[in-house]
């Protein structure tokens, strides 16, 4: 470090103004009964290079930014329970797989109409597939309709499609590290993505299930929450080292420790530490769009249609897969899934990151997971006002 | 960033490894009766280049230590009420004022002494002077002491210390910043100092009492908490560019936040910030610390020699303004102000940032720091436990 007094004053000014930035956009975009991460990738954008410049993304705020994308995702897995599947096991099983199928395909054929390669194909599809539950959860709780039959489909179906996306997610990132897109090399990655998931998934939950009372006897008062941080970033390193994004490891821990008996506290502790470090996400996020790439009537134009077809591949999919519960719940559930909102915005970086995506595609995907953001949640509230329960809450 | 898919697993690497490395020295500190502060830095020592070099503490590493002692700060800071004063106010002011006093003046003495100059000497003195209610208030804890006449006395000192020693460091950085020593400048500095403390601490205390209802009132969930982080980064930042410690606007901003009514609250969020983010503080020190610098007989026996002073420093400004008390009570507090810990570790880390500590001062310090840290607390046990309370506590 350089021999002066106050060799941070720097970085405290950027810290502080990515900061204060994401509260105003957050609250702003709350005022107008948008999701908050409208607002702060929105103000993300204005203080970034593309706008007033304001901020330069530099190391420790890339380093914020990364700690801040593996705290969420550590969160989707803490709100990720295998028990929850159970009660509405095979109705969300088929929401989930074909609430994945569907964007895919969608998503992969635009991406190949629109000439990209085979690898690059598969990592916009990707991001087509991820469902933000938290945005839905958000507006169903709003509207006290957390116990109604589709309420519990969607957020079970949720689970699975998270499971799945990072699953997805751990394949195509490792095809793109690797290059490699022979059958052999895609067999292997896919095996040691496969393996790696089901392995922790299944293997850490028990044990987890099992132990988590031992997490209350060493001295220290912080202990369950400081072990599963330790957890955290060690298999978001063990993914990294497997050629996988590092958030799968995230997850997957934020999965293992939701079987922990103190995960109502461990809850609490990580939402205060991703009020202090996600917003370093998003702001990053939201300065590396490049707003003047979106300012093509082809551009707008292929926004419009991708945003379309990522909706569709929602509808069509999550609808087939809940058909059995009657059209308009088949419809609700169908909404429900439509936000991508954070997962969405995590493949994208992702993808920027690991030059797959240039300028215009990475502005592309985090508009559209913006879009469906936005869009699905009055949708979904007109729907549950006007569709009373088909059947009691079972 | 590089264009590779996974830049971040070097910085993951460096993370986990110090995470991991700071709670395991945690806990063979706490099973065998330390502070864990101890274990955390001794953790770093052995990780860091001067025994195995495992890490090496870049930018990032360095800047998430930053956040932590920022953080550290804020939450001593939240420990600190005015209102806690009133009670015991007189023999707490005295005791308080006593025990900055002594120390400094012993402190200083033995820079000058040991062949500093005067801006140097004024830095190495202001390290003497911190005390850590942390530690102290554990072990009143663990006893059940904490309502004994003494505990509040010690409590409440530490308080007014805390004050103090934040009104010195600033003063002491301002100058060693500058470079000035005339007495115009010096004049200058202190005014800058003791306004900005006094402005914050009396102000914006008031301010909080009358409003902090009004942070509940905006719709996001934790607006408190990031209300509270926001104000952080930002009395951080005016401190910094005052030209004093960041760590001193983060203390007034824990001031600040204490008189808000959600105390309780953020109190738990601050601390699950903190279990994640201190340890890159204890360990990054830890890791500075050049072990073999105090590998010769005259080093050693400087650090016998200071801690003594230290120790001496505390008993007698403490044990004088706590006469009123009796004897034994006197010593009491005198022994219960000893312990330096974070708060020394952190002038220690701002004076080696400062270039105004060589290698050997810095391990020096930070060695007294932790001696006073573990010598205190069986000292205090064992008085506690022999002398049973003299008056009832009021």
């Amino acid at each position: 470090m350089p021999p002066s007094a106050h060799p941070a004053t720097d970085v405290l000014l950027s810290l502080f103004v990515v900061f204060v930035a994401a509260q105003v956009g957050a609250e702003l975009a709350q005022r107008l009964k948008l999701p908050a991460v409208v607002g702060e990738i929105a103000a993300g954008c204005l203080i970034g290079p593309a706008v007033f410049g304001w901020v330069a993304i530099n190391e420790p705020l890339s380093v914020l930014a990364e700690i801040g994308a593996v705290l969420l995702l550590f969160s989707v897995g803490l709100e990720t329970r295998l028990d929850d599947l159970r009660e509405v096991g095979g109705t969300a099983l088929s929401v989930g797989v074909a609430g994945v199928v569907a964007p895919f395909i969608l998503g992969a054929a635009w991406a190949l109409a629109a000439g990209f390669g085979t690898a690059q194909s598969a990592f916009v599809a990707a991001a087509f597939v991820a469902t933000s539950a938290g945005i839905t959860a958000r507006v169903l709780a709003e509207l006290g309709a957390l116990n109604r039959l589709e309420s519990r489909v969607i957020l079970g179906a949720a689970v699975i499609d998270d499971i799945l996306a990072m699953l997805l997610l751990g394949v195509v990132s490792a095809i793109q590290g690797g290059g490699r897109v022979n059958v052999a090399g895609l067999l292997l990655v896919l095996g040691q993505a496969v393996g790696f998931v089901v392995l922790v998934a299944v293997v850490g939950t028990r044990v987890m299930r099992r132990s988590s009372a031992a997490l209350d006897a060493p001295i220290s008062a912080h202990s369950p929450l400081s072990l599963c941080l330790a957890l955290c970033l060690g298999l978001a390193l063990a993914a990294a080292y497997l050629g996988l994004a590092a958030i799968i490891g995230a997850f997957l821990a934020g999965m293992v420790a939701a079987e922990a008996k103190q995960r109502a506290v461990l809850e609490h502790q990580v939402q205060a530490l991703m009020a202090f470090l996600v917003p370093f996400f998003f702001v990053v996020t939201g300065a590396q769009v490049e707003l003047r790439q979106l300012a093509s009537w082809p551009v707008l134009g292929a926004l419009v249609l991708i945003t379309g077809l990522a909706v569709a591949g929602k509808l069509l999919g999550c609808g087939l897969g809940a058909r059995r519960l009657g059209r308009r719940s088949a419809l609700i559930v169908g909404v429900g899934m439509v936000p991508r909102g954070e997962v969405g915005i995590i493949v994208a970086s992702l993808g920027q990151r690991a030059g797959v995506f240039g300028g215009s595609t990475y502005a592309l995907i985090i508009a559209m997971s913006l879009l469906t953001s936005v869009l699905a949640p009055p949708l979904l509230k007109r729907l549950l006002a006007t569709h009373p329960p088909e059947a009691p809450a079972r």
